[in-house]
């Protein structure tokens, strides 16, 4: 065992989990993945579940235990609204963990996950779409991030109902037809059926049933159809969504610094991409665009700054480096 | 009491039901109004007590019981999902119904409480927004009736969404100023607030926490704003909601007939209404415009029908003069 203190970053999601034991210099010592860990959408047991399997995983390779660790830092999509930390600490504590708790940001762990530099943006567009800008190591602006029913324009539920409208209006005849509608229909289990009854097609009202049964946020799920299909209808949606998810990110422009692209979205190249690059146009000047798959890494990168580290270039890639070897 | 077989239209709606007792010729013998009464949105018991209650309130002036009422027809949307006609039919044989027992489409008694021509359009913009044509006196084209999360674009729902973004997107920084947005901010009870956190405002952050704290289609409860605000992101909503309803309209079009205008939404001028005539442009030649506020004159007419009477001209103007007396 190293004297060294030990520290944990805890990338905490919707449906996984990803944990880095590091020390304070950067260097990897354990990678761990485990099931859902938001407590707004797992519920707090579900989620202390998965981030403490997570925290075991990465523990594994170095034989620490909780007792050794000193600085927990998970991060995680709107803290704030999960009423205070006791629902991880009571669970950390019971397996012997005796250091710092400290919650942080999603969108800044994605951030501090491909960079060190102390201003610059982060966008993520995954189920959601947000933006944050970083001043001094903190959040100092945000935009968009207000949910599937208001806004995350450009992200993956909101492709996904553009998806399913699309597919709706081909069947109802109030918009073009598109391969997109197959594409659903067969998701969602309906067979064409073109018998119409008082008006309406027997599969669309069928499909409209089914789209209806499960919750909104499903409708995330057909995002990838977009990317599939190469028709005009799919295009204008990708396109669409990557108009605004570079509108998102000029609303918080203020100088140069750089940008950091998480999520799915964002990662696929094609009409969606490139629409957001023409979309930013002039405004590119200064950015740089680094994408990045995994906050576990940008965690740690705030662990180390809370147990007083150096979170440096240097760190930064000391961190992406030697994690390599344990995922 | 009369020997003529006397006949109930039901207009059975989300937020209240209105019935009107008439005998064939159209002659209206007594109207009542009651609460809730759909099955879908009330549930079965709670949508029975309504229609009942408006039965009895229609039935009360001329002394009939139910036991003298050969023919009953609700109108209401969605009949399809709702499981047959058990939950109604159990509670009016009770109370000694032993006549038919019909349901129809609401749209279909909004057509037919204007129109007594076998073939022409209905559509409705209430919470919802859908359209029918008509022939031979049924359903046999629908267009949109989507529901809120594919659909109904240009409903009261749809433009009360457009309101609650466009009051996020002001205090977001991501749209332009409204004056919505004090309307939003009141209605949901939120002070103004402009202190930052996490680079976020506190005002939106608790805005958006009570948006999204009732279910989706509360938002529709928002849409009157748009009607009382005169800036330009107001305007802009309303002139879409409206070229939305034109399309919807134009999608199901198939040579002249009445158009029978339903709900709140296209009842009011403006900019609405305005945009709602430009777009349909040339298409509003051989179209004759009616408008509606009140589908239990329909279902009525849909009686008529049922009983074998003439649903003509005479009989709707009879019911339409004769029912002022008791409303």
């Amino acid at each position: 065992m190293s004297h060294e203190p030990l520290l944990v970053g805890v990338d905490a999601g919707g449906t996984s989990t990803r944990a880095l034991l590091t020390d304070a210099s950067g260097r990897c010592l354990g990678y761990g993945v485990a099931g859902r860990g938001n407590p707004i959408s797992a519920g707090a047991d579900l989620a202390a579940d998965g981030v403490l399997a997570a925290v075991r995983a990465a523990l594994a390779p170095s034989g620490a235990a909780l007792a050794d660790v000193s600085v927990i830092v998970p991060a995680m999509a709107g803290m704030r609204a999960s009423g205070g930390s006791g629902w991880l600490m009571d669970r950390l504590v019971a397996e012997g963990f005796a250091g710092t708790l400290r919650f942080e940001s999603d969108l800044l762990a994605t951030y501090f996950s491909a960079s060190a530099s102390d201003s610059g943006y982060a966008l993520v567009s995954g189920t959601g779409a947000c933006v944050i800008r970083v001043q001094q190591g903190r959040i100092v602006d945000a935009g968009d991030g207000l949910g599937w029913l208001l806004g995350d324009r450009g992200s993956g539920f909101w492709i996904g109902r553009k998806i399913a409208q699309a597919a709706v209006q081909d069947l109802d005849g109030t918009g073009p037809a598109t391969a997109l509608t197959d594409r659903v229909l067969t998701h969602c289990g309906v067979a064409r059926d073109a018998e119409v009854r008082d008006g309406r097609r027997q599969d669309l009202e069928e499909l409209v049933g089914r789209l209806y049964a499960t919750p909104p946020i499903s409708l995330a799920g057909l995002a990838p159809y977009a990317f599939d299909e190469e028709d005009a209808v799919a295009r204008r949606i990708l396109v669409e969504a990557g108009e605004h998810l570079a509108d998102t990110l000029t609303a918080v422009l203020a100088g140069p610094g750089p940008v950091v692209i998480g999520g799915s979205v964002l990662a696929r190249s094609g009409a969606l991409r490139e629409a957001f690059l023409v979309r930013l146009g002039d405004a590119l000047d200064g950015l740089e665009l680094k994408s990045v798959d995994d906050g576990a890494i940008g965690a740690a990168v705030l662990a180390v700054r809370v147990a007083g580290g150096a979170a440096d270039d240097a760190t930064l890639a000391t961190l992406t480096r030697t994690v390599s070897a344990f995922r």
